[in-house]
């Protein structure tokens, strides 16, 4: 059962500021309320299940306390629901605390500057669960990690990688000594670097690329050699790329 | 101007089936209109434009045939955009002829088992694009190249890379000797691997991967290594990483 005001709280949701404003986010759908069920059953506010899904799903529910199951039908489903075919299942989770933007410590990190497709940065955010990465920083005009569609292109990852949103300028000039590597078409190509031990990938708008003012403070160029074809990489596909000749391998960082 | 029998056609191409018969793909948008009539201006059958569009882009336009623009007001286009937000200019244009089965000559060819997604679709097209990749050879079940979305995400390289719609199991069977590499979840490591110097990489679908029959005729499994958290990537991304690693740059075969 689900009562109107449930339904408009949850619409509601579809915009940055509710968002915000209540730290909660949305996602749906068997594969990732499976996987955010798995990393993070204290996070769940409330699901809302068909009561076929619900059954299937015994062993994942029962240390979910009863009063955050909600059994619904597919019609009232397709009602609360932000996706082309609604499937199953759609919980409300509470968002994960932002990272401090001080104390930044080495490693290495992705940084992203003004990334607009939400898809683009929920794939991004699943590229640097795959590679270990540390910490994502995020500039404020890129899209919402915690946009509905872009928590489903993460398949999850979104709370496993520590976000945070910032002016990447201040970021940059208040954490001095940073190694940012700038991904761009005319830098040194990826394939003839030795594996990063610290450093701060960047990655820039999907059609503008890096802004001047980053770019200048960037200490290297990096690029992927290509055949000359193709004027450009999609920028998830690039971030794919340049993580897996950069990144070392987890367990070969000393 | 633009009759309602025109608008019903281009609505009609929306659909596989008739972009088949009519063997006619539509394109949309200035970046991706200026590649093809860069790369392409014989195929071009029509082009609808704002009069703004099409006076800033004189030089573009100088060698089409006049009886091939037809310059439209917004609203026009918006009864005829497959976008979300139309965008000042859209096309048709004749596919290329699909590439024959049989005659394939050793290379670094891709092959894809059952992709989805047309966005993804179209991403691997551009990354194929990217990497300078002879030809694309897809199952019947992937999705269609030439669908408006795939058309878009390939941002112009669907003219330029080779495709082949086939039975993967067929064309297997007949072109004896392939060396396929499949990717996978538990194969040899990218990074540990040489440059191929021929052969055919395969990608599976977005949750299934490669369909058992076509796995057991693989040559090899190779794996990108991560972390461990993420539990894949996505198939596009993939196909980028695979490809930046195992793919010679261009000039570098002898």
């Amino acid at each position: 059962m689900i009562t109107k005001s449930q339904v408009k709280y949850i619409q509601s949701l579809g915009q940055k500021k509710f968002r915000d404003e209540e730290a909660v986010f949305i996602a749906e759908g068997p594969k990732i309320i499976n996987e955010l069920l798995g990393a993070l059953p204290a996070a769940l506010i409330v699901l809302y299940a068909t009561s076929n899904w619900a059954e299937e799903h015994a062993a994942l529910l029962k240390n979910i306390p009863l009063s955050k199951l909600n059994e619904v039908k597919e019609t009232e489903l397709e009602r609360l629901s932000f996706l082309p075919s609604p499937n199953q299942v759609l919980g409300l989770f509470q968002k994960p605390p932002p990272l401090p933007s001080q104390h930044f410590t080495a490693n290495i990190s992705l940084m992203l500057d003004g990334i607009q497709d939400p898809g683009n940065m929920g794939t991004i955010i699943r590229i640097a669960d795959w590679f270990g990465i540390d910490r994502v920083i995020c500039s404020t005009d890129c899209a919402d990690a915690f946009a509905p569609k872009t928590v489903q292109s993460s398949m999850g990852s979104i709370v496993r990688v520590p976000l945070l949103y910032t002016d990447l300028l201040q970021f940059v000039k208040e954490n001095t000594g940073l190694k940012l590597y700038a991904a761009s078409l005319n830098g040194k190509k990826i394939n003839e670097m030795e594996k990063l031990k610290e450093g701060v990938i960047v990655i820039g708008n999907e059609s503008k690329g890096i802004r001047k003012e980053l770019l200048d403070l960037c200490t290297e160029r990096v690029t992927i050699p290509g055949s000359g074809r193709a004027e450009s990489l999609n920028a998830a596909v690039a971030t794919g790329i340049l993580l897996s000749h950069l990144v070392p391998l987890p367990g070969s960082l000393s």
